[in-house]
């Protein structure tokens, strides 16, 4: 048995960035950028109005009241064209572009104007209520870097420097399957002593929120033959669930051997999820992640997921956080365990709870679950008030 | 001007929940429920075996060794039929059912066996590895409750309790618009003393997480007539992006009048963003964001958020948290403001520093944060180590 760390770095080390490609950037939500984005305009690209009022000389305003001439407006997108001498002022309204020779703005409500002329009924310092030429960036600045993943806030960003698409990674296509004579689709007929195979919807949803494109195989069922044959499938990573122990009847190992099947490893010292395969089915990565739902879940949140960031050229962080106890935890064995747990928020400080019955079968608990409690192997006893790690859920 | 709080609660009352469709579950990830979702089946259905071994009676191994006469098998999908009487023992692997008879298994590393016979070489309590039916959830249980909006998790446990298919709110469409004579798409030819529309990809990416359907309706121009088109849209929310105030130049109000604006309310005490304008244009609610993208952005978190999750009939909760100043804050003025800032663990301890400038027209600054920092009206100058709140962002 390795541990889960060991376990990390050996995926993800083995799985190398994907080829990129060019997206528009309203298509590139979560996507990860392959090179630098770089500004191709300066932000704002001439100094303009923050507030609506006059654009005049600061020296002109030094003693108030003071009375200027209006020469002009400057609404944004229309600039004046003509230049703010002693004695002048422009009208101007938010984003629009200050005039040469006005060095400040006067907001509408320290004015009174007539139809030629406004007076100035407070000071203004030089530079005023005016955004400066790249205040927010400068073309040739590195905006975003590679391997970044594209938030909404990074959009607008981009397009303000008027980058309309983006050099990003391909999305890595993974195919996988569950294995298992006892399963069927919801909503079909049951196997006798079946049960409804479950896990794949998750895991979809899941692959599709960390950036990849997943590709659902269906049920296959425990036949040396049936389970080879994912080797035909084109992927980017085969993922397998269930069949993963060395049981009689934990066929996915022996069946792949003779496609060509390298194991890396097969056991991880965690709980739940201990039977977890990693190897190579000719040049396509393959991960068999166990057949309890709680397992894969858990299994694909700490393995799949950096997988799939490694793929994308980028890596995760997973968002552990520290929380109090609400209840004791027994100290734990030589296996790293993730406790199905639920936060909230008393007298101003975080506590968690887990669940009492932990079995890796239950669903119901983990939907109600909002966060793993990670133990470290051989943890001890811990009391209600001391601190934990935990791993929140979404 | 009205507080935050009570123009949500304005916003949030005026929208109610859309119509419900039915869709698959392997479509329904991040939908909202429209009704309680059912189990339709029992899961386990029947006992069945937590680990490989053999199911025996609990009596015949109080006393071991205890040489058993092995009458079958139970694998997984393939249920041994017959009853294990005193004296014998059935095969069974993880997830195979416990037969008739048994109440127990024995893990396969405590026993030998040969070719008709296995000993058990020590003993096993009533119950042990067996996972008891409806140990899960039991047929007519509410597994999810309606407005519940569906995780990865969720569609796991739908599928394991035997539900094809959910019925889930429709999601709602937000038509938007950005208007302003200053605005041209990224990669086209700027307009004189024009800048680049950026709010608009971000917002769509941020409508899409949120469970609607973004639709771009482009650029206006600052023309009553342009704007006033808006008014012949289909859509379940209506969105303008700058244009709220009341300059000479902003129009959003007086275009949209003599189509039959019924205004709300147009002014929140709140920086960035004050000017968002909240009514109805015929059936049609709109919700106008400020023009700056910082204040847009804040203002959709804020408000068009909300927004979209009463159509889905349902709410969401600000993931608010606490963090400590690293930098001093000073006094705050009667608007709640939303600073841009950046969190960082030191020392085991969560710290949050706003950066220096706050300008709302600053993206890249937008993009660096990881959250803002939430200011009460009127809160006090804060020191270092301070708690303040703070919402992260995504």
């Amino acid at each position: 048995m390795i541990s889960v760390e060991d376990a990390t770095q050996r995926i993800v080390s083995a799985l190398k960035p994907l080829d990129a490609e060019t997206v528009e950037i309203a298509e590139a939500a979560g996507r990860v950028l392959a090179e630098d984005a770089i500004a191709k305009a300066t932000q704002p690209p001439f100094p303009v109005s923050s507030m609506d009022g006059y654009a005049v000389r600061s020296t002109d305003v030094q003693t108030v009241p003071a009375r200027l001439h209006v020469i002009g407006t400057s609404p944004a997108g229309h600039p004046f064209n003509g230049k703010v001498s002693e004695g002048e002022a422009v009208r101007i309204f938010t984003g629009g572009v200050v005039p040469d020779g006005a060095d400040t703005i006067v907001i509408q409500e320290n004015t009174e104007a007539d139809k030629t002329h406004v007076t100035v009924k407070s000071g203004a310092k030089s530079g005023q209520h005016i955004r400066r030429v790249g205040l927010d960036f400068t073309r040739g600045n590195v905006l975003l870097a590679k391997a970044k993943r594209l938030t909404a806030r990074d959009l607008s960003l981009l397009a303000a420097a008027d980058i309309a698409s983006v050099f990003v990674r391909r999305k890595p296509t993974i195919a996988f399957a569950a294995t298992g004579d006892e399963l069927s689709r919801p909503g079909e007929p049951r196997k006798p002593g079946g049960i409804v195979s479950s896990s794949g919807y998750g895991l979809a949803a899941m692959i599709e929120n960390w950036g990849g494109i997943p590709r659902d195989l269906g049920i296959l069922p425990d036949d040396a033959d049936a389970i080879a044959s994912i080797a035909d499938e084109k992927a980017d990573l085969l993922v397998t669930l269930g069949g993963a122990s060395v049981g009689d009847h934990d066929l996915v190992q022996r069946a792949l051997g003779p496609k060509g099947f390298a194991l890396d490893f097969w056991k991880i010292a965690m709980r739940p999820g201990k039977p977890l395969i990693f190897g190579k089915l000719g040049d396509t990565p393959l991960l068999g992640l166990p057949g309890n739902p709680v397992s894969s879940f858990v299994c694909a949140i700490l393995f799949l997921q950096p997988a799939i960031a490694s793929m994308l050229g980028t890596n995760i962080m997973l968002p552990i956080r520290n929380a109090k106890l609400a209840v004791a935890l027994a100290a734990n064995d030589a296996r790293q365990d993730y406790l199905r747990a639920r936060t909230q928020v008393r007298d101003g400080e975080f506590f968690v709870e887990a669940f009492a019955v932990q079995d890796s079968s239950m669903l119901k608990i983990l939907a109600d679950a909002d966060s793993l409690i990670v133990r470290a192997p051989n943890a001890p006893h811990a009391n209600p008030g001391e601190t934990v790690e935990i791993l929140p859920l979404c």
